[in-house]
């Protein structure tokens, strides 16, 4: 199920209404109708609002806020308001708050503060979805459902204890298997009864912090089975709904590369994928880009929602620099051309106190439709308007493929050596950065993924090999394509044992190479490469297998041996990149392996400039062009082609200028 | 009530003679003597030898101390010794201790110690008070009444959020009054009983620490309640006191900007204020000096004690440099010209363990004489008597008041957005400091004080803005003065909620601005205006509605947009400065604010010099010239005047020279 | 009792076979004969293997791992594997599990995780030693007992209260003693009843970790019970042991210079030393020589084996370096050139799971003898064969002592003031190296031991002197030894109080000089010596009392005051140094010293040489000559002498050249 295909990219965000008198929402709708405003996410902290009882149910908010959409052919995303629980119930029953990783029960507070495996949180979240879904599955303003809210951290209860226990049991086939699984041999660690197993956290397994186990495979297996309960809550209201409501597509909003998640065990069970984007200060236009080509391999590259992007400042940050002039539009195009057929902020309007006061909205405490955010906001309403349907339910034809592996990202970063300087999403997002700017759209893809349709297929640090991977990676570079990945990789088992063989484990055959070594530095050591870019962190020591060096060190003890190689497999290619390059090493070694398969877009050439591609269903061939430098840019139009946002032809080469954050929405002829 | 007016600044300090051998005393007596110590604090610590069991009283050691002082003709300040608890009150009624911000029940340790919610401390301690006012309220030697000790904390235990709630219902009307002003439509809070509000800490609303909150309402809530507890216990020792000793005059000693406690909360209830000040590691002279200002506001600009000063090191920070030759009779000069009637040391005699045995002490471990600490105390106290009388009760002719404010130094410090960077007592220090450069006298007053008999008013960062004061600002500039706010003022209401208007809020119409957004940016970027100095951390972009700009932002897309405005006003003027300044910039504005009012000094020009007046009862008029710098300084004298430290006249417009850390009290005629 | 004294160096490590299947083992045995290994330690942490319940004893691994190691003809260091408790005591008694510094009882995991006061951990984990022996003793492999693992840590829990008071209650004669001893009259500390005092941590006396606490003496004194705590379980399963093997020498590991334990408090209870070596990344040589001289020095000289170092890259750090080819060799023959009898690793073979994964071992995860790690281990075996007994059980002729006190340790790091940047490891190394570098062999002893036999005592940071210290300093000087002490020493008595006279307190009358008051400085601030060199940290101002300067500051106020002194005692010297010196400064100060008593070495103008020398019980002598730089030097032989590892002979003056971290063991003739 998806959502039903709406005639223009769908433009709006969350409201929450109840936070100011009714008469204000008249002067609301009015506003939204004045910057092309066509869709409302509601109620999604209104537990307290709809139940402020344990027996008592009160619609009339939301009633009045469905109505009101509705007569101004708004169309609603209705949240369930599970995500923060009512102060009365977690009064009531201590059980429903979570337990944190100093194993302390909270009071009531926050948000995200229920515990996963409380039946009674499990019995009262459902049931109000279900009340909601019972009262609003007909209303003509539905348009989708949003369960909960931003699902994330975790809870270490003795309820979740024995939750865990009883996820253990299903996926380890006994005691003994489990004891093998995580090699309790070490610190005498073999449990005689699953009793005995403890929620890995502060009072238990770790130390300074979540990244610091005696035992990674139960750490391991702790976030797979938080990942399980938390998705149970949504599988369980989505059931709720959908008892009652069969038709209108659920979705909850994600959070793109979020760690304590593994988005990839949730997506079969969304209808849509959607999530929140919130790039940090400073980051490269790659970050919010990442996230969105990770949220769109959820579901096989079907379109995503852009549930939530802030139209001014952020307020949960140290430093929350406005978006300047043009950001904004900027952004929301990028996402287009990244698969969004939704563009929602976070929010319609501001919040007069709590800790999001100070949070952008469309509409600020004032009211005023003056601003510079508002005029930005209804300009770019009226450009999407304008755009119309054709980008509505497109593809991305991708030949390039990125694997993105939340139980790498994990094992990775819990592991005790050889570096806990290597973070694993700066690692991806390397290789990400270095194929986007070379021109090649990509698909981020799960391990799992089917590979046969791509020429290349990017695997940095793939710490954790599990299935048949490997063999599946080997029959990519066997038909001629090439397959890359980089130290750390190959290390450990699903379990996080690591594999009683030459590193990279069951990657060495592919890649030609045997790793007995690795050395590991302080940030600001670098080893420069002869083929250009540096090294640092970790440097592994590689001896060839068949493989030949493409790169070497020219620095310490081991100049002279390879830092990258390229081995010959089958009809392909299989490249390994021993150390972590910076981006000129990075982008020397990826261009190498696109080339091969001519994939360099092009505007490659231009630091600035991205591009991307979206196919329609009905095969309308889309081109984004979008120049994130500050400074204008002389381009060549490669084929020719109309802007559909200026209605200008550009004949097939010649010059055409992009402002400063200018884009271009390019369709042949 | 006021201290006994004196005929001399009352020197000497804290003295805990019940460390030492009795026979030390005669030796201490023979030392304070020589040095010119006529002032002990005693029995600060001294509940667990006063009271060694639930029934056992014990006054031999005090009556020895106090009978010993008055031998000597020394007059005694009295503690009531309840700032730690002594171990069986802890033992026997855990109740006592307090709950941390964890949520943790400490056992006994250090002092402080104190849960300000416990009927049982509260009795015993007034227990305690009641019977020393009864023993020596008529004892020859007392002088004053010392309550308690550095007053500060907090806790969050079961008792507290009883006494919470109950302080909630005095506040607000009704749970719905407090649901509209904590905005707990927000993240599901609305509270349907009393009893559902939790102490806001750890394990309810904030992460990352105190200033991490997710309802700013409740968070600024519990700071006044803790004030008001811990206020509770003052008042009713006080109170147990007066059923002894109706005349004795009653205080305890504040730290200055000490942000935990609303000292104007406190003001009301002292007879006169007094403080302990210890200045950070090099910190600018100008640090005490807004301490001694903020101190002496709050009794209507009545002297205040100076309780505690270091002799030598201190020892409770990472690094304790001793105070230099000079720098102690520099520093107590500074503060009898910023109203001190009395310099009091923390301590007489050094401890010989625990964690101050090695704070610096006017006698140390060995009881020398022949220490240049010891010669440097005794030298002082040669003066402050040759002195005698002048200044005693003396006030400060100030035409510049500073408004001090807890509530917006609350709100703007637990604030998401738009920056964690931006410290309120940076912000207040750079506009005092300017000020005090400039040669103003500064009245450092609360938000609710008189402010008709000021030409200049300085509110920086007055975030949040309640009552009438905005009308009271409108009022100074109406008649002809000056007001100036800055950036990020005028933001919130009393209950922290954004005004449902454009910022700045109730100040816009005085400041003629209109402030739709801001900037914020990590520390090191910076914005120069064209006026000279330059901005940094928040740019806020003001649209001029009636002020004209004084100085432009140089960079970024504002460049070109005011940073600094002056807007006309009746007969005077409002100045809104939209970024946080440097030093050069903040001197450039606060000179031009003074100059208006002729309010520039004589020694303005020359950075090192302070100068400072007082006024005494009988209308004489000192001024203070103090030379901070380490090189000598060649000054004019302008109006002719006697300095009463050496006898010397300086005839206006001649030379004279203030020496390295030099001092003048000059006397006209 | 000794270890049987053998007939070379052993060599060997920590081998865990039950963690690999058992068809492994074969393959093990036929590497450990390539790498010359003829020692194993073997169930370190075997208890949830061996007692797999509370009535259950499975000893079929370790007999298979003893025979199998008996077979091949090597020795077994048996440990009895109760560092770690199983999962199942730790479920089924919690009492058994820790309470941390901030007083939370930690469930079960990691491992040192017993209480050291639980009595029943005591009686299991003695039934459990008692087993072991019962069944091992007579073994034909057994070499040596190892008594649980790198002891450490603490427990804060109920019963280690209870045991702490009893542990005072002995320690001091009355409830006055210790409350005179911790001078509990400041901040109304005194107790009245033993059981109100509580083990002080973040609940009680502490705030911002262990180094801060309110009462210094109650601190220092659970610094002391927890290592007799510690102590009682060794001395408790050392007796078990003994009860069924008389003869076999008992030890436990220790790690060099760990400040949680008194290792001078151990010393006496093991029959010899040994300790594990993991120098922190990029260390100078010294620190590790440091290390081994300290462990030479528990038992009054006599050899300690290396129980650990790692033969790679350790994994428990932030950063993980491998082992440059060469440093393993140098490490080891720096080991035994400091007296070590034993050369082993941690480990044989990796794990292949949990935190230690990762961690460098002989034997990697595939088994391979073609490593670079294999090969340097192998021709290493092969060198210490070829070298035989020649050092077994030698000694060090050393007349340099440099006293180390783990009391002062304590005690200056807990001290409130005058600064927290100054560390007792940076300044004892400071003095140490300097010595070293000069070419001194250095015992590092307690402040107990004899030194009737040293020319030059070095005492620096002696914050804490106690006994009759001062007397036998003062008799080195007297009979015309030289004594160095600096800045911070003789402060505070056994108790922690500050001395009732001139600092040094005890020390001033052998030092010379009188020290009224110090300064304190932020790091990166420095005052140059006029003699070469600078001070930093602490400057103290001395009052010359006797001595004379040897170099003065030159600048601050102080600048020409004594930094360095020297005071003629009897027919010695006593230096006294009076800040925090640079490496520059303290080499000229010690290389004077040591100059006085002709012991600087022949290599002293060899930066990166170090010599040492060791004296067989024969009565050969055996200089170990190793150069810790990256280039060859060229020496000059003192002497002829020749070289054990190549046979060349190196005639009196000729030159000859030790190659990078190149080792040359040279006897005489």
């Amino acid at each position: 199920m998806r959502p039903t295909h709406t005639d223009k990219i769908l433009y709006g965000g969350d409201y929450n209404p109840e936070q100011w008198p009714q008469e204000v929402w008249d002067e609301d709708h009015r506003l939204f109708t004045r910057a092309g405003i066509d869709t409302l996410t509601v109620g999604v902290f209104s537990w307290s609002l709809t139940q402020p009882a344990p027996d008592t149910y009160d619609f009339t908010v939301l009633d009045a806020v469905l109505d009101r959409a509705a007569a101004d052919g708004r169309r609603i995303v209705l949240a369930t308001g599970t995500a923060a629980v009512p102060p009365w119930l977690a009064k009531a029953h201590p059980e429903v708050n979570r337990t944190d990783f100093e194993g302390r029960r909270h009071a009531y507070g926050q948000r995200h503060n229920f515990c996963p495996s409380s039946q009674l949180y499990r019995r009262l979240s459902t049931a109000l979805a279900s009340r909601l879904a019972e009262r609003y599955a007909h209303h003509p303003a539905l348009l989708a459902w949003h369960i909960n809210n931003e699902y994330g951290g975790a809870c270490y209860c003795e309820r979740c204890a024995e939750a865990f226990r009883a996820w253990l049991r299903e996926r380890h086939d006994s005691l003994d298997a489990l004891n093998d699984a995580w090699c309790t041999t070490f610190w005498s660690h073999r449990f005689t009864d699953w009793s005995q197993i403890e929620p890995p956290n502060a009072l238990t397994e770790h130390w300074r912090g979540p990244d610091h186990t005696a035992f990674q495979g139960i750490t391991l297996d702790y976030l797979r089975f938080m990942t399980d309960a938390l998705l149970g809550c949504f599988v369980a209201e989505k059931e709720a709904v959908r008892a009652h409501d069969p038709a209108t597509p659920v979705t909850t909003n994600f959070m793109g590369a979020y760690r304590p998640l593994d988005y990839h065990r949730w997506a079969p069970h969304l209808d849509f994928a959607s999530w929140d984007s919130y790039p940090p200060l400073d980051a490269p236009p790659t970050v919010a880009a990442l996230g969105h080509d990770l949220m769109r391999g959820l579901k096989d590259g079907a379109p995503f929602w852009l549930m939530e992007q802030a139209p001014g400042a952020t307020a949960c940050r140290d430093v929350n620099p406005l978006r300047r002039p043009g950001e904004l539009r900027l952004a929301t195009w990028q996402a287009v051309a990244h698969g969004a057929d939704a563009a929602l902020y976070f929010q319609m309007r501001a919040s007069r106190g709590a800790c999001e006061k100070f949070f952008g909205a469309v509409i600020g405490h004032a009211g005023r439709d003056d601003t510079r955010v508002f005029g930005e906001v209804a300009a770019l309403g009226a450009e999407l308007r304008a755009l119309g349907p054709v980008t509505v339910g497109a593809s991305t034809p991708a030949r390039t493929a990125l694997l993105f592996d939340w139980d790498s990202w994990w094992s990775l970063e819990i592991s005790d050596g050889p570096s806990r300087l290597v973070k694993y999403l700066d690692v991806v997002h390397g290789y990400y950065g270095a194929a986007r700017a070379a021109g090649a759209d990509v698909d981020v893809v799960p391990v799992t993924a089917d590979l046969s349709a791509y020429d290349v297929v990017l695997a940095p640090a793939l710490h954790l090999v599990k299935g048949g991977l490997a063999a599946r990676l080997e029959a990519v570079a066997e038909r001629g394509g090439t397959v890359l990945t980089t130290f750390l990789s190959g290390r450990c088992d699903e379990h996080d044992r690591a594999f009683p063989t030459d590193a990279p484990g069951p990657l060495g055959r592919l890649m030609g190479v045997r790793v007995d070594e690795w050395d590991a530095r302080p940030a600001g050591v670098t080893n420069p490469l002869d083929g250009g870019g540096e090294g640092s962190l970790v440097f592994e020591l590689v001896l060839p297998r068949g493989a030949e060096p493409v790169a070497r060190y020219t620095a310490d003890f081991y100049a002279g041996t390879p830092a990258v190689t390229r081995n010959r497999f089958g009809d392909g290619e299989a490249w390994y990149v021993a150390t972590h390059l910076d981006a000129a090493g990075t982008d020397r070694v990826v261009r190498a392996v696109l080339a091969r398969h001519d994939l360099i877009g092009p505007y490659a050439d231009h630091r600035d400039v991205e591009s991307a591609t979206r196919v329609a269903p009905d095969g309308t061939r889309v081109e984004f062009v979008l120049n994130h430098g500050r400074a204008a840019v002389e381009l060549t139009a490669h084929a020719t082609a109309t802007d559909l946002l200026t209605g200008t032809r550009h004949a097939k080469g010649e010059a055409f200028t992009l402002g400063p954050l200018g884009v271009a929405v390019l369709h042949a002829g």
